[in-house]
């Protein structure tokens, strides 16, 4: 085994992730911590979709999953961390770049948290910079972000809060990804935005040279007002060293003050990365929700209704490209929870197995239970199923469950065909991708493709080690980190059947749905939420 | 108590059913006696929607219960006997009226027997008689039922016998519906063809002097050349007395050869009898699916997309009007069905405890589960459910489910109203009627009408009843007997809510359904069928 040690650092939803990797990728040690305030639900409402993080939480479980991970090596042996989170994750921070919830008088405010990429309390103000785009005298900045800003994203969130909350307001001098600032924590160095967040979220673009400028902020809201000047106009890669750790956070991670920190990336992104993704390919993460990242070599126009197109994002040099499901896995549990009113537990497992034995049934769905995320996201569109009779059992009812979401998947990926991408191959990675052969078959049936899944379990860590080992200089560049690191496949999926004709009904029903659904439903139904 | 009894015969679709009933409507006795080859599933194939009933099957149940009943009182008190049966349920006779079956050679061929009214065999041959009535010189004969003629109905019925069975065609003289057989057997007075079935079921109407002509059925197919004229021209009411019991049947039942047996008519009509129908009222009949029957003084158009209209096949000298829902209560149990999957039996009590504390939800359902059969019948409609959320829960999509069945009853209330009828009053009968304050609460305001549930648990054989004491002179005419011998009722519910803007929605979302359904959809898809 070589000698020199990657650490990285996931911090997903629940809980944050390290690997403790070998040069070569192998992985050595790995140590999860779950967050212990959010474990108790604290600073959440879920009936208004307020997901919010104490930084607390963030510290306490890196330093534990630090430490443990190292008593499996020689400390000394490790060159570098990367660190991946989930975003957009954003938090109001002090003039030094700390949150406001470390501060004692903020420790209990929620707005003084970071806004976890689900909360949606900022739908208001997701449609406000929406209007601004579309109707203001410059470029429209969303085209970047596929043309509509999310309520989950970064200008949104910062600006509910400043609405919201007037000590934030007063206290707040800017904001910072969870990504930016976990490498700002250990090195120091604050402010070095991260390409990634930055283009995905942030709306900014070397075309109108980084952030948009201080008119379209203030004409959004004139409580953005200065804001942007207290960000960044410069972006980094993540294979791009931010510094080396601090004495204090060298001591108390248990590591040398040599040790570099890689940029910080979002965590799909990262994931891309660790599933060796390269020019042309489509990394699809596939869980509760699906990511789908792609890397081109060079496009020369805006892709329309995608989620974001970034230079660097994932690779540097190469423009990175994530589209996405707002829903997936989650439309199975869905559905699971539904058959379990009764008091019984269904488990996927069983609906799996007698699915697989019918034959295609005359149901279709739309899978759009949290709206559309791509292509042309869409909060308010719902999901929907259709062509029941009385015979119709829930065996039918899954398979065509899953069906629509191999249809929504197939929606993204005819997208980028259609925009001109070459797509050459398509890896898979995340829970869904693991566990269950049943939806990955059907994948690759309705995409018409071969579809390979990753064999490592912590593609996110495994990438946000391989930013590590580019940064520390343990391989020249990250595409050499990405080829000698990367973990190959243990699973591969061929399309056996043909699906077009319902793909076809499914793309008819969806227009139905789309076109009723803004002409008849109130604005903000119930259940809406936007992906 | 009155002196006088009469007998009413509810041949049911699983059970034969006697209401022993002194002349002032008083039930004295009542025995029900189910089916014995249909409650061993023999004749049938519920995977083809074959469903056949052994003339045996009746004969053995109406000995059975008609005793019972007599234990309880002085067989010479009782005057007449009254039928009601299901329909359209006919049946290949010889030249005397007795059912094939009947003879050893056909004994066991289901071919041989009653169709009944829920086998959907036919469909192929209900298809050649729309398209023959559509396209051929003479008028529209399927007009005055609906301008859509059912594979559940009478020709469509005896021409798929007709090509299907060599040994039925060469030995079948004609055919009988289930009501008309009844009284033929008791009184040995063969051919009286009752107003109701011929109207609803067989296309008579006064305005081409009765039956269509022979034309007109050989251009459906030669195989039905001649049968025309081996039916009947003339039809009664059912207040007419067919006859008197033959010293064998008199005999076999335990009564005089003097009793009256009055002519027969079709199950849900003699329950809107029995629930006390007059002029300008809708009886509804809810359970597993609806019937809604209208009588009017005067209708000089022909009503579009409803069931039928016949003169006198419910009161004399009214205009009888049929509609219904091809499912409806059904809906529920496939529901209910749907969320035992995992093995624990959720009861619809408690689906209905949890829906009622909701407000309404995001959700729509369409009710066309079993197809559409009013207004407009399409049996290729299918049901669905929309606007789903990741959090749309069991009792959402019940109440969602509920409302649409409510949904699907004002579509054909305002199919009535928009043709011009006036409908003053609305009372409902049936399982669904009596059971359930939710789904009748549901159903009222949602037909913004006050909604009476009769008290006689047992109407339809009420109504026979009252038809028996017509015909055996206890009353001077029908509407005399139904004054005296109905029950009132013994709940009320009055509109309290308004569904307008949920309704409206119900009607976008169907109306993209039934074009959808017809652009993209295959012909005959699974769990399709005419309602």
């Amino acid at each position: 085994m070589p000698n020199e040690l990657l650490i990285g650092l996931d911090f997903g939803t629940d809980s944050v992730r390290a690997l403790l990797a070998a040069s070569d990728g192998t992985p050595v040690a790995e140590s999860v911590c779950p967050y212990p305030r959010w474990s108790e639900g604290k600073y959440c409402d879920p009936a208004s979709n307020q997901f919010r993080q104490h930084p607390l939480d963030y510290i306490e479980g890196m330093e534990t999953v630090v430490r443990a991970v190292l008593k499996e090596c020689d400390p000394h042996r490790v060159r570098g961390i990367g660190v991946d989170t989930t975003g957009s994750t954003p938090c109001a921070v002090d003039v030094l770049g700390r949150p406001l919830a470390l501060d004692p008088r903020f420790s209990e405010n929620p707005d003084a948290m970071f806004l976890l990429w689900k909360d949606h309390t900022a739908l208001e103000e997701a449609a406000r910079i929406n209007e601004t785009a579309k109707n203001g005298k410059g470029p429209d900045y969303t085209a970047y972000e596929g043309g509509t800003y999310s309520c989950e994203w970064f200008w949104s969130k910062i600006l509910y809060v400043l609405k919201r909350d007037r000590a934030i307001r007063e206290n707040a001098h800017h904001f910072l990804e969870h990504c930016d600032w976990i490498p700002a924590l250990l090195t120091g160095v604050g402010n070095r935005a991260g390409r990634c967040a930055a283009g995905h979220k942030a709306m900014w673009h070397e075309s109108w040279g980084g952030l948009p400028p201080e008119e379209f902020f203030v004409s959004v809201d004139p409580l953005l007002r200065g804001m942007r000047g207290r960000l960044y106009s410069e972006t980094y890669t993540a294979d791009i060293p931010v510094g080396t750790l601090t004495p204090e956070w060298a001591e108390r991670l248990g590591l040398s003050t040599e040790v570099v920190v890689a940029g910080g990336a979002i965590d799909c992104h990262a994931g891309a990365l660790g599933a060796g993704i390269e020019a042309n390919q489509m990394v699809k993460v596939m869980g509760t929700s699906t990511c789908d990242l792609i890397v081109a070599p060079h496009v020369n126009k805006c892709i329309r209704g995608i989620c974001g197109q970034v230079d660097g994002s994932i690779l540097p040099g190469l423009i990175g490209m994530e589209a996405g499901q707002a829903a997936f896995g989650d439309i199975y549990s869905w559905f699971r929870r539904l058959l379990s009113y009764g008091g019984n537990e269904v488990s996927l497992e069983q609906l799996e197995r007698d699915a697989a034995l019918l034959e295609d049934s005359s149901l279709t769905a739309l899978d759009w239970m949290n709206g559309r995320r791509t292509p042309d996201a869409d909060p308010l569109l719902q999901g929907a199923i259709l062509g029941i009779g009385l015979g119709a059992t829930a065996p039918m009812i899954y398979r065509a469950l899953v069906e629509s979401t191999a249809f929504g998947a197939r929606a993204i990926l005819e997208r980028f065909l259609e925009e001109g991408l070459a797509i050459q191959e398509i890896k898979a990675i995340g829970g869904i991708a693991r566990k269950s052969p049943f939806v990955m078959q059907f994948c690759a049936d309705v995409l018409g493709r071969t579809i390979s899944v990753v064999k490592s379990e912590q593609a996110c860590a495994l990438g946000s080690a391989m930013y590590a080992a580019a940064a520390s200089g343990v391989y020249p560049d990250l595409a050499s980190a990405v080829s000698a690191m990367n973990s190959g496949f243990d699973a591969v999926y061929l399309p056996r059947k043909n699906y077009d004709e319902r793909y076809r009904r499914y793309r008819l029903w969806g227009a139905a749905a789309e076109q009723l659904c803004h002409s008849s439903f109130s604005v903000f139904p119930g259940s809406g939420g936007i992906g």
